[in-house]
């Protein structure tokens, strides 16, 4: 089966080595696309160069501007290529224009101590969790069954204060697909912004940079399969205009895949 | 008073437009320089752009070969300027080479709604911990003054694993210097590593990416002075040679500075 998502992560080589992409209207949110997309997209750019090396450790995504739906051209050069690591620089760019910018570490991961120092909370299992009613208010949100635990947006939009931004939930694509680096790529983005579960108000937002940094390697992916992560996120700091997001997810049996962080334009 | 860290964020314009800075014997580290003071040199070259708009807001920088003491070269290039947030890509070389990369997103700073909702853990004031001990192994450690409250390195190196990797101080810089976005930039890199902590043996480890998210803008830093910074650290994934480890630096008023995530490699 070819999924909407590798439909909508799929390039195509040109001539003077350059990716063509197009957006995908199965991954629209309010303006452009959904920016975990866009995500896997420039990570999707990193992971078809020949010469890689080793697969993802951390990964840098800049939103410089709002890509339009439509064609992309994606670019990555290797800048630094050592014994066992390897340093990307990537853009997609839309009519000779800059809209994301991006750098990849990728590694030839060895076996060594290991710990998932950050565990998973508590939670009742996926089955049990309620699941998610309506279609939803943007395409791409109907690319993902979100199970929801803790840290629903607020029933009324009533500008109450609340006291932390915690979110919990299962989570996976819709329809399953196995999990892969570009899949958890999208899936650390799927938080809804913190500041609407702090404020109560749906004020403007943008994500203006996200890290992912990935704990997994694609045998641990693999070993996942299209289950069910656990996805937990929090606000730290607001002002000025920005907030961050700091989240983690896990599989069912508490292996921590990726942690991941992003900044965000917020208004008034 | 010209200060050692003035000193060694230090750059030259050349006629090619590039900067021309060098390593500081003054933050060596055991391989090189101090990770923080490359951060710092390296969001330094954005900062002496004369068309920058607007401050810091978010910082990744990638360490991609060990940088050599003495001369290197600073690029920075804005990929991208919108009404107020500009894109930036920036480099030091060594020979031709690429030793350092980044991205930073900076941006003029709008009065919001705010909040800083992780807190400032309770802790008695610096002047109640205990002052550092000895010189340090390394110059750098000369450069800090950091009052432990939690989280020292183990006393035996005897190869037991602790449960966890939080570490908590007062820092600021040794002797005190006015706060900026370098300085706290580096302070950002103050923390030794969480896997030496973990498993009480010192693994050779090395970070490969940093990112900083600036919760203040130039004038909240002003007024922190010179003053201690509260920084607190924890690892939260180890596996297959990379750890991650997320941070938070607050004034003494418990006002949140800035966030920041790095991965780093450990052998073993």
């Amino acid at each position: 089966v070819e999924r909407d998502f590798d439909r909508a992560i799929a390039l195509v080589r040109q001539d003077d080595g350059s990716l063509l992409g197009h957006t995908s209207p199965a991954y629209a949110n309010m303006v452009g696309p959904f920016g975990g997309m866009i995500a896997a997209q420039v990570l999707n750019a990193v992971l078809r160069q020949p010469d890689r090396l080793g697969e993802p450790i951390a990964v840098t995504v800049n939103f410089c501007a709002a890509l339009a739906e439509g064609p992309y051209t994606a670019v990555a050069r290797a800048l630094r290529t050592n014994r066992s690591t390897q340093h990307w620089f990537a853009e997609l760019r839309q009519e000779g224009q800059t809209m994301i910018t991006a750098t990849a570490v990728t590694a030839v991961r060895r076996a060594t101590w290991a710990a998932d120092e950050q565990r998973m909370p508590d939670a009742p299992a996926p089955e049990q969790c309620p699941a998610p009613q309506g279609r939803g208010f943007v395409a791409w949100l109907q690319r993902y069954e979100m199970r929801l635990i803790d840290g629903a947006l607020p029933v009324a939009w009533d500008d109450a204060e609340l006291p932390h931004s915690i979110s919990r939930l299962w989570v996976r694509d819709a329809p399953p697909r196995p999990l892969d680096h570009a899949a958890l790529m999208a899936l650390c983005d799927v938080f809804f912004p913190r500041v609407w579960l702090r404020r109560a108000t749906r004020v403007p937002v943008g994500t203006v940079s996200m890290t992912v940094y990935f704990h997994a390697d694609a045998e641990r992916l693999a070993a996942t399969g299209d289950d069910y992560l656990f996805a937990q996120a929090r606000g730290q700091g607001f002002r000025g205009g920005y907030f961050d997001q700091t989240a983690q997810l896990w599989n069912r049996r508490g292996e921590l895949l990726a942690t991941t962080h992003q900044v965000v334009y917020y208004k008034s």
